[in-house]
């Protein structure tokens, strides 16, 4: 039994039926006498009426992201000028953007149950996507139309875009073994981030296309943070044959990579070359300045807000993409941080 | 007419109407229809029926931000930490904290109303107070418990906490007065912010207090971006006397200000002195590194959440705190970039 079941039993338009519900007080009280009598009458109940009432009612798309987390991986400015884009394409369909936090303590699939069962939103975005990742499983169980910002194991015919992790890898092994570096090490992350294997395996592809063999020892798995940068280098300085330069996974990690090689007495880019990820405002206030890798991120928003709209029946017409599951493309930004080895 | 005269008009529990009214399926057919006919008659509208409904449905509380706007102002790690503070409040209550985007070329009290009509959350934190603003109106006459970040003219018996602006005025200009200089720039907010009308007076008053004259010339208000120190210090450096030092209201306005004295062939700090706003990321990476006020982010927030809760008949027995209408501490952190004058 639909809102649309309801408005044609009572003969007045669907608008007026989901108004008179909602208790808007442009509905007079006659009208709303009747509705609510049909409704109980027909066993009209309104949380339980599907994703046609939702899509009538909320018009507002979450985008899920972790507090505290490794998603901060993607430094805070990520997410600002990603929902900027977002924003951009959904102003056109009088759609809000709202975003639900789940804490780092929290089980993230277990928030992500409550949100959907609190019916706030008509479509989801999910980021942090684990390598096996239940979220998106029950998103299709539940079918709640979302898009992944990020790939997974879990899942297969649902909307996704990832950054160019891969190619990042493979551009950065390229320009180092051209200025001379054969011993690259790589920070990568430590949890069960599907862009932290994406990344690893990016490395020893681009080793192998690259004639050269790979060495356990250099991959190191940490937190994506400062902090984790520093142990990551405090690692690496303590093999008996250590690397020429260092591939992280985060830029955010360059400033923890800098500061461990000034303890040591070393320069970052002389002594050690380091090529970060993301181009980001805190890269380039680093001395040396980092070499990293642009994303278009309001772009970036602006194509996820389409991927996701091509999957909702109320929006797919004016977006007739089809099904969305894309690489975004990054582009190497030159620093100083990874000159010629001399 | 609220969900309690629904329930006494029934004899049911308010707990039985109130899942009733949602559309829980642990209610049998009979009381729900007993509770919608009795709804109708006696004009019962779910939406308006004030606070203890909305706190029993949604366990959700909505912080209301600007993209894009001045509200980056704070920098984008401003909110990450708030909101990691207000989480760890919210956790011992199992509410959820989600963030609801304004657009920045929309008008602020239309998304405002919108937020409040669809009833996604119990209570609201609103951050981006203008020097009078008809959000705060709103909220009151919609009896939405809410937390204000930042002071205004508008409301008056509403909880707020304010950054303190006045302050870091006053410590400033002790400190450049102390330092020889007499002659002070300010670059204080250029919109409707009341923060920045704040930090003006603050400046006002703290060179009374050392015996100096406040010469209108030396204010700028200017977007605070980058951009926005970039263009007020080009406007300093056309004064016939131009200021020793300056004194921001932001401090990503900094990077603008650093990079329009190198370009005059000017260093700043030994140039020009220069005081920041806000601890950052950011500030840290600058040379010379800023002078500038740390602020505790997660006592922040977690003094906000219970501000908010004070309010909350639901959650106030569990944080009897009263009122809260405070000055938030910020501390100095010396930098280099305001050294003596010479």
């Amino acid at each position: 039994m639909s809102i649309r079941d309801l408005a044609r039993h009572l003969n007045i338009s669907i608008g007026t039926v989901s108004r008179a519900l909602n208790g808007r007080s442009d509905v007079n009280p006659e009208t709303r006498r009747r509705v609510f009598e049909a409704a109980a009458a027909i066993g009209y109940v309104p949380n339980q009426s599907g994703r046609s009432l939702r899509q009538g009612t909320t018009n507002s798309i979450g985008f899920v992201v972790e507090t505290n987390s490794e998603t901060s991986l993607y430094g805070d400015t990520f997410f600002t000028s990603v929902y900027a884009g977002v924003q951009q394409v959904f102003a056109r369909h009088h759609l809000d953007l709202i975003v639900l936090l789940c804490p780092f303590d929290q089980d993230p699939l277990e928030h992500l149950r409550r949100v959907v069962s609190r019916r706030f939103v008509d479509g989801l975005f999910i980021s942090a996507i684990q390598r096996r990742d239940p979220r998106i499983d029950h998103l299709i169980e539940s079918e709640i139309p979302f898009m992944a910002l990020g790939r997974s194991l879990s899942g297969g015919t649902h909307p996704w875009i990832d950054l160019d992790f891969a190619g990042v890898a493979h551009a950065s092994i390229h320009r180092l073994v051209e200025r001379g570096h054969r011993r690259i090490g790589l920070v990568t992350a430590g949890s069960e981030l599907n862009l932290g294997y994406v990344f690893a395996d990016g490395y020893r592809e681009a080793l192998a296309a690259e004639g050269l063999s790979f060495d356990p020892d250099l991959v190191i798995r940490a937190e994506t943070s400062e902090m984790g940068g520093y142990d990551a280098v405090d690692r690496l300085l303590k093999l008996p044959e250590r690397p020429t330069a260092v591939l992280l996974v985060n830029e955010i990690m360059a400033i923890g990579v800098y500061r461990r090689l000034h303890e040591a007495g070393l320069t970052p880019g002389r002594d050690m070359a380091v090529i970060g990820f993301r181009d980001s405002p805190q890269s380039r206030f680093l001395s040396p300045p980092l070499t990293c890798f642009r994303i278009e991120l309001s772009g970036l928003g602006r194509r996820l807000a389409e991927g996701l709209l091509a999957t909702m029946p109320a929006y797919r017409d004016q977006h007739p993409i089809g099904l969305v599951q894309e690489i975004w493309p990054m582009h190497l930004v030159a620093g100083e941080s990874d000159p010629p080895l001399r």
